[in-house]
């Protein structure tokens, strides 16, 4: 086992050969490394069921051993989300803003890449490559620590992805795993602040807040999606059901799935006997306040603690509200910046909502599922964040990059000489 | 003294008041606060009195007494440059992207207040009315930490302001100041994660040190400032000579002078002698390596202390370089990612050293005194980040926002339903 630092180290010297490279080179150093894991099929599928096999012995949950699995055609998809990545627009150099000053110098804003991200992550292996691939795009190194769970699956991955590398006359160093699976080793790599740049941990909000507890290096994190839907007043109730529907029981397991629906008194009568009889056609269990229960008496009484959690199963919190006013105060108290929906047709309501909410998302007769970086068109995903810097929302790979200022005159001094 | 959380938790539940706020409202509000700390001139003055008064008998420095110091004229000037902010652009609800998806949601990027700003600074009271200024023009919510020098200044200070709030029927508490002036207090500040959004710290690099070894809030930060001045073999040597005087002699004890001259190799017996010459004649003391000692025998040796220091004073390090990469080389070496300027007529070396150097700022026949918000067309700076993160380099009052994600859709759902 290689020390630590001396890992890091090598990664982040490394790091400038990445930053270097131009799109196609990118592009052709990303479809190698798709080939390469492809050629390795064999290898990491062994490695993975070793992976398996320990995890199995270890009595972990079906839902973590699905997360863990790999076969052949999950290992297709990860190859071609790398190839996906390739085509994604590449952020670097791309020059956002251009303006010439009175004394004639040019200032242009120019995007570099961050430099080393260390990704910490869970169960899923296929994160090494997903990761390394959005990371290289953007021209930075990458440092990946996965869970111990997975580590032989990583490793394996990294292998194949490192081969690509020297392939391409590169330094493998700017995919690096982290083979200390202990806490320890993480610690010691979330406070290498002359080395890594930008942590982005990923996975269950126990690991999320050991990450920021414990790091020096700036982080880019989110804990939960208490994502809200608002039916206003003027709602269409056809369309406010629907995007119930799919914001509860699409994916109930995911971040931007809904939580807690509040309901405007005036349409409460007509609107909430339709929701409950269609949640639970669809098997959710909905907990409500006094008012909802008045109108669907069969409703189990909400708790705050209700109104707060993420239920991430088919569960719903339901509430009626007098006005836009209580539903805005409501999300302030409760919601966690994630992702919050107003179903409305009064676009002067649509505007208040928007306007008085600060959540990274903010949707107007749309479902809260669109709050993912494939359906807004950041192309990949590298994270969410719902901390207000650098970042707020779906990440992609421009997130991984940051505007620096590039000057251009004729000798321009900013005092006589 | 209040409670420092309950202080920084009335900010935080005020912030949304300041964030609700168009264009023309906080204009009225910046310069209601202006007209309110010019009728407080003589309750301000007395203040800052008591404050010199306790700073002479603690045997203050002379340099730290002028920053100290206010008069009628630099309240003016102050009140002056909130004016100045007020006719800024405000970032907040600046659209910066739009986009229609294909399945016809509309998915717009939109700048938002980050929320609470702690500012950490020490003896200049300015800061005070400066920092507050640029934050709400951002629709942020200020905590102002100041040193406990300024302690008597800076409570004037806010007072006016915050007697203009009140006028303007906002409250008082979107600007703080933290009247407890311990170190404690400080780190209780810098551990607020559920109220402060982003910590500034301005000073010393002591001050700065403290604050990111003790923030657990995000912090945007710069240590220091060695910048380099690298004049290529194909420099116009009149134009080197002027960004080399401007840059070390127009005002050394600032962030962005020069520290460091590097000479290719092919031009040194040409330009040293006339650089060593020029910088003689203007009191600079001049410590080079063995190749520049050769040409100006007159010259002290440089040791690796001196081309890693940040002297703020008038002495410069100098060095010979065999070529380009070699000064590249020694800037990622010792330099502090401030600001590099590369003198050339060749367009080549000039992209090569922009785009090897991942400095917040590069210039390209420029003076380096132009890294300053001013200069660069942001209005006012807040700060000057050498963090990759958020912001890189001088930062404006868009530096205070961030973008987010607006969607409007007619039902669209991520699912058929």
């Amino acid at each position: 086992m290689t020390l630590l630092r001396d890992q890091a180290l090598a990664c982040r010297d490394a790091a400038p050969a990445i930053a270097a490279l131009d799109t196609a080179a990118k592009q052709r150093l990303l479809h190698r490394m798709a080939d390469a894991l492809l050629a390795d099929t064999a290898l990491v599928l062994a490695a993975n069921a070793i992976d398996m096999a320990a995890a199995q012995q270890n009595g972990t949950s079906t839902a973590m051993l699905d997360r863990l699995r790999l076969d052949a055609g999950r290992l297709t998809a990860v190859a071609e989300a790398m190839r996906h990545v390739a085509g994604l627009p590449d952020p670097v150099g791309l020059v956002t803003r251009r303006e010439t000053r009175p004394n004639g110098i040019t200032v242009e804003r120019v995007r570099i890449p961050l430099g080393v991200i260390a990704m910490i992550y869970e169960a899923r292996p296929n994160v090494t490559a997903d990761a390394a691939a959005l990371c290289l795009m953007a021209g930075n190194a990458a440092i990946l620590r996965g869970g111990s769970d997975a580590m032989h699956s990583n490793l394996a991955i990294a292998a194949a992805l490192r081969r690509a590398l020297r392939e391409e006359g590169l330094p493998e160093a700017v995919v690096t795993v982290i083979d200390d699976p202990g806490r320890d080793a993480m610690v010691e790599l979330l406070q290498l602040t002359d080395i890594v740049d930008l942590a982005i941990p990923r996975g269950g909000e126990g690991l999320i807040r050991f990450v920021a507890e414990h790091a020096r290096v700036p982080v880019i994190k989110h804990y939960k999606g208490v994502c809200h839907l608002y039916v206003d007043r003027d709602a269409d109730e056809t369309l406010a059901l629907d995007l119930l529907i799919d914001g509860k029981t699409s994916r109930p397991g995911v971040c931007n799935a809904l939580e807690t629906l509040l309901v405007h008194h005036d349409i409460a009568a007509s609107f909430i006997p339709k929701a409950v009889a269609a949640l639970h056609a669809r098997g959710v269990e909905v907990r409500g306040d006094d008012a909802t229960r008045i109108l669907a008496p069969e409703v189990r009484v909400a708790t705050d603690d209700d109104y707060a959690a993420e239920f991430l199963d088919l569960v719903i919190a339901m509430r009626v509200v007098p006005d836009i006013d209580d539903a805005i105060t409501h999300i302030r108290r409760f919601g966690s910046d994630h992702t919050e929906v107003i179903a409305t047709c009064d676009s002067a309501a649509a505007d208040r909502f928007v306007k008085a909410l600060r959540s990274a998302v903010v949707m107007v007769n749309a479902s809260s599922r669109f709050s993912d970086g494939g359906e807004l068109g950041l192309g990949a995903e590298i994270g969410i964040s719902t901390t207000r810097l650098h970042a707020y929302g779906p990440m992609g790979a421009e997130s991984l990059t940051v505007e620096r200022f590039v000057v251009r005159g004729e000798g321009q001094t900013r005092h006589p000489v």
